[in-house]
C-alpha cells in the first residue's frame, strides 16, 4: 500500500499528469493534428536543450541515440577521444568501438569528472570528435562542458564535441549553443520525468555539415529533419510518448528551467548534507562536480550496498540505484530528479536512513534532520 | 513538482490503480457486464464491514449514508439519544432535529469517545436508537462500540444502535456483526481510498424489520435490497466509482484487514510519537481511543493552526486538516489513513515539523526522528 | 475486440477525454483549488442550464435531484400535477406520493407528449406544483414546456414548474430562464458525457422564496448555497466527477450548445428515416415531439424487442434501450445523444438493421442507407 | 464529437484497456518486478510469433527492427534478394543498400506478393538472404511466404529467409517456425493494437549461428538475448509500452489466435464486398494474395484519392490511409485490423461510402449493404 519511491536516477516518477497524456488515443502520424503536436514538440525541445539548433527525436532509448551521435558524424577507423568518467561514459566507448572507431580513453577514478587539462597532447590531428558525459549517472559526477569546449579551442582543432546529457537535461543547467557543443544526446526518462522510449540529439549547424561514412538509415538525421519540416517523421513517431512529452515540457515551462534547475541544486544539497551527517562518504570527490540529479553513496567497508537496497525495497518499497561496474556492491544512488519535491526527498532520506540502519551499517544520527534544517534555511 | 500529499483524513490519496479501473468506459446498468459487478462488490463489502447483512449501496456522499439511516428506521417525533463526541456527531444531530426526530445529546468534550455509563438513565422507553460515530473524524477520538452496545443490552432495551464508521471503515477494526451494530454508515473516500460519491448503510435484521415512518423515496433500502438480488438497483448507480470500488476492495483483501488495521495502527503510534516529541499535545485525552486514521494536534497557545496549515500547502504542497467547529484555529489533523506507507509518513511528518518551525511554533527537536525510530522498531 | 456500443438512452459513451480527467487524483475538497475548480464549474452550468440562476450540485443520481425538487418547495399534503408521458414521469409520481404530496396524474398515452391543454380545470387553488417530464426517456418523447408554462400562466396560477430534463440536458434545447422553469431536475451521465454520480437542480428565485415544510436535509438547497459562494460544499462534493463535468462542459462550450443540439437533431431524424425505411413505427406519435436524444422503436406483434437486443449484445456488442413499464418486450430504445457522430450512428444502425434481420422480425431493406443518405444530404 | 475512427492500416485504434495499462507507473527496470513481466513478455510473444525461438524486443520503430535483422545477419557487400511488392518493400530494399548491401530487386507490379518463381536463377551461391514483405502495407497483398521457402529449399541455396510482418503479426495466421522464417520483423502499433515505439525480431538458431559483420551496438542480438535470461535488458527498455504490450497479448490470447485471423478475414471479405459493390477496384490482383488487415482501393481515372480522404476526415473524422509512391492519389486504404468489430466496420464502410458519393466520386449504391449482408451470412 501507498505509493512507490522511485528513487533511481531513472527512470524517474512520471507525474500523473504526463501518464494521462500518455494514454490518449494513438492517431493518424501522417495527418494534420499529428503535424501540429511534432512542431510544437521540436520548438519546445529547443528551449530544454538551449538551442537554436534542430533536436531530432527518435523512437529508441538513449543508448539509440549514442549510437546516433556516432554514426551520423563519424567515418570508419575515425580517432575519438573519450573521458572515463564512469560506467556509462565507458558504455559509450564500448559502443564507438564495436561502430568501427579508434577510441582514445582519457582515464579516470569515477570520482571525479572530465579534466579538461587532459585533452593536452591529445588533440591530434586525427581527432574527430570528443566524447563527455555531462552528468555520469553512475557516480553522480557532473563534468564541466564548458572547459571541455574551451580546451579544444584553445588547441584550436576542429574536432566535433558530444556530450551524452542523458540524466542532466532538465535538471541541470545544460546550454547546447552557449557551450560550443556539436552533438547533445539526451533521453526522455530522467529529468524529463517520462517513461522510457524517446531518444533525442540535439544538433550542431558543424555538426551537420560534417557528416561522416559510417553506414546508417534509421538513425540518419537528414531524412529526419527534411520530414520534420512539414511536422512529420519517415517511419512511424512514438506518438504516445510524444503526448507525454508535450505535457511534460509544458510543466517545465511553467515551473521555468532556472527554478527547475534551482529546485534540483537544493535537493542535491539536502542529500549531501544527509550524507555526510550519517557519517558516509559521497562518492563525487570534487566540490565543484556534484550531480544536481542523483547521488551516489559510498559504503563502509565489509557492508553490501545491494543488500541494503534490497531491504529498503522490500521494507520500505523505494527502489535506489545499484552500484554499476567497478561500484558493485560498493555505492548505491539516490536519484532526486525530475518530479520530485520536499516531502518527498524527506520520505526518501527517512528510508535510506532507517534502511541503513536495519541493516546494520554504522551511521551516526541526524542525516535526515540535517537535510530538513537545510531544506528548511533554504527556502 | 512533485506528488501533492493529501493528509487529510479524508478524502484520502487514491491509488493510481483506482484511479485507472474508476477510468474504464460506462457500461449499460442494467447489462448482464454490470449485474456481474455488482453481485461480487455486494459479496466483497460484507468483508469489509464484517458483516453477513446486506449493504446498501448509495450515489451520494456520507452525509446522504447518514439521511438513510434514519429515515429508514425512524418516525417522526422518534427520540434518538446521540453522542457528541466532535464536529461529525454534532453534524448528525443536527440532521436528525431537521428531519422531525428529537434528539437527546449525550454531551462531550470532544477530547474522549461516546461514554457508555452515559446511557444509564437515558434509555428511556421512548428511545428509538441510539447514535454514535465511531471514529471521529474531527478530533481523532475513537469510541469503543462493544461497550455502547454493552451498556444498551445492560438496559434491556431494545433501541437501535447506529453507528458511523466514516473514517474507520477498511482502516481501524470494524465488526458490524459481532458489536451488534444494527445500521452502520461509510462511505468511500476515507479507508476504501477511493474518490467521494459513494455512501453505504450496513443493515441488521432487526434494522430491516424496523422500517420507521418518515418519508423516504431515494434512500429506501427495500427497492434497492430488492432490485440487488438481480445484480441491479432501482436508479442509476454510480457505475465508474463501482469500477474503482471494486479495485479497492481487490487491493484491501490482497493486503488482509488484518494487516491493513495494523499498519494504520503503526503509523498512528508513530504520529502520536512525533507530535509528543515536538512537545505538543495529541486532542484525544484517553489512551484507550486513540484514531489509528488520524492524529489531531492541539497548538500551544497564541498560534493560529490554520496558519501553519496554509504555510505547509504553499510551502510543501502538503494538505492537512483543519479545525472544525469549536476546534477552529486551535487543531490541525495529520490522515494517516488509506493508501499510506512508512516513506508517505516520513514525508508527512517531516513537512509538519517544517512548517511548524517555519511557521514560529515553539518544537523540539526530534519527533519526526522519534516516529521513524518507532517505524524501525515495530516493523 | 473493438469498441463496445452504448446506444441506450444513457448512460451515454464517455469521451475518453472525460475519462481521464476524472482519473486525475483527489484533492482536498476545502482547500482554494478546490474552491477555484467549483467556481468555474457553477458558471459553466449556467450556460447549459441557459439560467442566470443557481444550478445546485448533489452527490447523486438523477433520482436524487428528482425529491431534492420536491422536498425543498413542497409541503406534505401538497397538491402536485403530474403528466404521465411514460415510464419515468410515472417514477417520479410514485416518489411524489411516497413523499406525502397528493398527485393529480393526467393520464397519457406513451405516445405523447404533456398535453398543455389537460391543464384547464386541474390548477385548482390548493395546487401547489406541476410537474413535467421534457424528454420522456422510456418513449422518446418531447414535451412542449413553453406550452405548459404559458397554459400556466393563462390560468394566473401560481403554481411552480418543475421539469426533468435528465435525458434532454446538453443534447435538446432547453431554456430554464426563457420557458419560466422553477425547478430543473438534471443529471450527469446522459448529454453531459459523464458517469452517472451527479444530480442537478437549477433553482428560480421564485422556488427558491417558496419553501416547503417536507423534511430535508441532504437535499436542502440553503447550506449548499451558501456554502457554493465560497466556492465548497457543505458536505464532501464527488470531486473526481467534477473534473469530469469541467471537461465534458469545455466540450460543449467548444462545439457551441446551438451546434450541439443541431447535431442531436440530424441524427434524431437520420435514426427515424432508417426505422421507417425498415417498416417499422417509432413510437412517438406526435411529429412537434420527437426525441432527438433517443428513439423508441415498436416492434411488430410477435415479436420480443429484448429478444432482438439481446442477440444484438451477444452478436454485435452493442447495448440498447429495452422497454420499460407497460413498454416491456414491445419498444428498443436506441440512444443516439451524448458523445456520438455520423459513423458511430451508421455502426449503430446497421447493428440495429443485422439484429433486426437475425432475429428473424420483418424490415424492409434500406433502413440504414436512407439514414445515411439523409446524413449525406443534411451535411 | 464521438470518436475518431482511425482506420489508417496501423497505427490502429487502441483498446482503451491497453491504454489504462500504458498509464502505469514507470519502474525500475533492474529489479523483480521488472524481471516478472519481462519474462512474462517473451514468452506470450512466441505464442504470438508461433515460434520456439527468442523474440527481441526493441525501443523503436518497426523501421528499426528492419535494420536490426539486416546488421545482425549480414556483412558488408552481401548480396540480398529482395521481393519489390509496394512501397514498404522498396523502403526496406533501399535501407539495405544505404547499408552497404548489394540488392538484387525482384521487380513488382504492387498488385501481387512476392513470386516464388522469379527466384529461380537469383539464387545464385553469393546471396546471403532473401527479403519479403509478409503483408505489404501499402498494396493490401499478402506474399505467401511458404512457397518463398519452398523455392529456396527447392533450390539447396543456404540464404537466410527475412520476413516482414509488420501489418501482419496479430491479424494474419503468421508462423515463424512452421514457415522456416530466420528473422522475422515486427512492431506494436498494428495487429498487437500498441502504440507505436516497439520493434521485434523473431531469430532462427540458423540466424543466431550466422552472425555477419555489418557494425551493429543498439540492435546487437547477443547482449540482449544474454540480459533476457534474468528478465532484463542491457539498455532502458520502454516499460510503458511494455505494460500495454502485455494486456494486449492478454487480449489476443483471451479471444484466441485462430478467432482473431478469422475475424480479420471477414472483415476483409466484407470489404472487398463492399468495394465492388461501389463498382470500384480492389488493388490486390490476385484472390489468393487478399490482405486481411487492409484494403487498398483503386480511384476511377480523374479522381483523387486524397482529396477524398480529407474529406472524409473534415466531414466523418476517419482517418484513412494515402497512397504511398507510385500509388500517390490512385488508391485510399481502408485498415480493418487490430481492436476492431462488425459495427466499427459498419461505421467505416458507410463512412466511405458518404465521402465517395460527396467527392462526386461515381460509385453505385448498395457497397456498405453488401458487406452488412455479407457479415450477417457469415456469422
Amino acid at each position: 500500500m501507498g505509493r512507490h519511491f522511485l528513487q533511481i536516477p531513472g527512470p524517474t516518477n512520471v507525474p500523473d499528469r504526463v501518464l494521462r497524456a500518455i494514454a490518449q488515443p494513438t492517431i493518424d502520424h501522417r495527418g494534420p493534428a499529428f503535424a501540429a503536436l511534432a512542431t510544437e514538440l521540436l520548438e519546445r525541445l529547443q528551449a530544454v536543450f538551449q538551442t537554436g539548433s534542430h533536436v531530432v527525436v527518435y523512437p529508441s532509448s538513449g543508448t539509440g541515440a549514442w549510437e546516433a551521435a556516432l554514426v551520423n558524424t563519424l567515418s570508419p577507423g575515425d580517432k575519438v577521444v573519450a573521458f572515463e568518467t564512469g560506467h556509462f561514459s565507458s558504455l559509450w566507448c564500448e559502443m564507438a568501438a564495436r561502430l568501427g572507431l579508434v577510441v582514445d580513453v582519457v582515464p579516470g577514478d569515477w570520482r571525479h569528472g572530465a579534466d579538461p587539462d587532459a585533452l593536452a597532447g591529445r588533440l591530434t590531428p586525427d581527432v574527430a570528435a570528443v566524447m563527455v558525459v555531462h552528468n555520469e549517472t553512475s557516480t553522480g559526477v557532473r563534468s564541466r562542458i564548458p572547459e571541455i569546449r574551451a580546451a579544444i579551442d584553445r588547441a584550436g582543432h576542429p574536432a566535433l564535441l558530444l556530450v551524452d546529457t542523458i540524466s542532466s537535461l532538465g535538471s541541470i543547467d545544460y546550454r547546447h549553443d552557449e557551450w560550443g557543443v556539436d552533438v547533445t544526446v539526451g533521453c526522455s526518462q530522467k529529468g524529463l520525468m517520462l517513461p522510457p522510449g524517446i531518444g533525442f540529439n540535439a544538433v550542431s549547424a558543424k555538426a551537420l555539415a560534417h557528416r561522416g561514412r559510417l553506414p546508417r538509415s534509421y538513425w540518419d538525421w537528414e531524412p529526419i529533419i527534411a520530414a520534420n519540416r512539414q511536422g512529420f517523421f519517415p517511419y512511424t513517431p512514438p506518438t504516445n510518448l510524444l503526448y507525454g512529452l508535450r505535457e511534460a515540457l509544458i510543466m517545465l515551462a511553467e515551473e521555468g528551467l532556472d527554478a527547475v534547475f534551482a529546485r534540483h541544486d537544493r535537493h542535491a544539497e539536502a542529500t549531501r548534507r544527509a550524507v555526510r551527517g550519517w557519517g558516509l562518504e559521497v562518492l563525487c570527490a570534487d566540490d565543484r562536480e556534484h550531480s544536481s540529479a542523483l547521488t551516489a553513496v559510498l559504503m563502509p567497508d565489509g557492508h553490501d550496498a545491494d543488500a541494503v537496497r534490497r531491504l529498503i525495497l522490500e521494507r520500505y518499497d523505494m527502489s535506489l540505484g545499484t552500484g554499476l561496474g567497478r561500484l558493485a556492491g560498493r555505492v548505491f544512488r539516490i536519484g532526486h530528479l525530475g518530479h520530485f519535491n520536499d516531502l518527498m526527498l524527506a520520505g526518501t532520506l527517512s528510508g535510506v536512513e532507517m534502511g541503513l540502519s536495519a541493516s546494520g551499517v554504522p551511521i551516526k544520527e541526524g542525516g535526515t534532520r540535517a537535510a530538513l534544517a537545510y531544506l528548511e534555511s533554504a527556502e
